[in-house]
């Protein structure tokens, strides 16, 4: 089993879970479970989206969380940015990195964003303007590139089509995203053989979801293909818009424990993250998908009761 | 990637998910639940258990269930005996295959069945000659193979040693159980590898529990090397004993639902597994871990309904 020595692993549940909380989670629980995040020893944290607080008014607290935050030099505080103004507000606020999404289909995109794909591309220009001046890097996330919940499955050549166009307007990393969990082994290794060939210098990532219970492997399936780069969100936080119940993003405990027992490094302090994972199932007061946080490690052992009878 | 072309599912569920049931399923509930996934072309299933109802009540109308089974001839139904007593019982119900089981860990044999693993396999041999006079097949299920929760980690020799003996006793058939989630891929790797090495005549399967998340990984790298007999449990039914609100069994329909999306034939039509899993879920009257019956097929498209708004 050849897999990388390490694996860096992009936290997004602040961002992409809490934006599914109906209640208004409070600046301060942010800030603090954000903080704790950081102190696990994860180095990439997307906090927050710089989004119209009429969209999504969970955001509406952007920079008031950033400016809270006590980050070591060596992490990274990324957040979505939908547009010029979410830009200049990132920059304002004093993040690492921002992120661009666009979709792999043109229905999803327009449902996403009321835009269409190349609207979209064409709108990023500006984005990369202000970053580039506030030399922040920018990195490009592609949603439904592993399928789209209303047009079907999507051709690895639309994928690549658009991250050509990410990449010629200098983005590095792009990140594909399986946003309601259409991802499959064989079209993980599809996608990763066919962008990697015909993009060299593409630094990739994948952002799996476990909608249909496959997440982990699909991350296998990646690790086989050499990808170092994995979002995932801290116990299981997010869902799926189309299937109550299912699970959303992959667990961030859970994927870090099936790293470790491969034997790839990711700078985590797995028992520090279980406990974090408890707190954000405490604050929203329902149960989350994490696994290993309800299981423990596989080492933590049992008292055997009935031996003592003997 | 190389895959089997077709794999045998095993389903344990009624026997396996049931017997942690606290409430009495009714029998004419299960008779009909079991013929519901006989007619989704599941062609193993085991059962039930033919146990002393003192140790698992649930478990008392083993021969009523079997009775009420209409079975096509190409389907194998299957129950786990612990005992001559069963054995004798389980012949008289008239199944197609018996089940003997024992744990890698001394502790763990001690805790289930109150014997010393050498007491429970000198046990076997009087099983045997009941299930050789009515010429059925026995297969042997190994506790614990992965990991014990109260020893920790089980050397692969073990594992082995025990084989040896279930293969003397005239058993083919040997399946590692993971009974509380500890199994990982270098693990099925290395006990896979060991096993079919030294003991080329062995047909071995494999059951994985998901109390770690983890459960259809262990299952892809089994396939990798090259295993076709695989049990899990419709829904997701059974759970962790050591962990409330952990997931138990690897669920039948997230398990062929990879499968057939990696390409591999499992005769099994899973449209009507999800009905069932979801009639299953409707009877316990709480929600279960299946992930595939929640969020439906990949291609189960959804319509968009912003994009009129354009």
């Amino acid at each position: 089993m050849k897999f990388p020595q390490s694996v860096s692993v992009v936290e997004v549940g602040p961002r992409d879970g809490f934006q599914m909380e109906v209640n208004f989670i409070p600046t301060e629980t942010k800030i603090e479970l954000i903080n704790a995040l950081i102190r696990t020893g994860i180095q990439r944290i997307e906090v927050t989206s710089f989004i119209s607080p009429k969209a999504i008014p969970q955001m509406r607290d952007a920079a008031e969380v950033v400016a809270g935050l006590d980050h070591p030099q060596d992490v990274r505080i990324e957040a979505l940015v939908p547009n010029p103004r979410g830009a200049e507000n990132a920059v304002r606020a004093g993040v690492n990195e921002m992120r661009i999404f666009v979709s792999a289909s043109e229905s999803h995109n327009w449902s996403n964003v009321n835009r269409t794909i190349e609207e979209s591309l064409v709108g990023f220009k500006d984005v990369m303007k202000i970053a580039n001046e506030a030399n922040i890097p920018v990195g490009g996330d592609v949603a439904v590139a592993f399928g789209c919940p209303f047009e079907g499955n999507v051709p690895v050549e639309q994928v690549g089509r658009i991250v050509d166009r990410l990449l010629e307007l200098g983005i590095r990393e792009v990140t594909l995203g399986d946003t309601t969990g259409m991802a499959t082994p064989p079209l993980v290794r599809e996608r990763c053989e066919y962008l990697l060939r015909s993009h060299p210098v593409l630094e990739l990532g994948l952002h799996f979801h476990n909608t249909r219970g496959i997440g982990l492997v699909n991350v296998y399936e990646g690790l086989r293909m050499g990808i170092t780069t994995f979002e995932s969100s801290v116990a299981g936080l997010g869902g799926c818009p189309f299937a109550p119940g299912a699970t959303g993003n992959v667990c961030t405990e859970d994927l870090v424990y099936l790293l470790h027992e491969l034997g790839i490094d990711t700078g985590i302090d797995l028992e520090a993250l279980i406990k974090v994972a408890k707190k954000v199932e405490e604050t929203l007061g329902r149960p989350l998908p994490g696994q290993v946080m309800k299981a423990g490690l596989r080492l933590d052992l049992h008292p055997c009761t009935k031996e003592e009878r003997r």
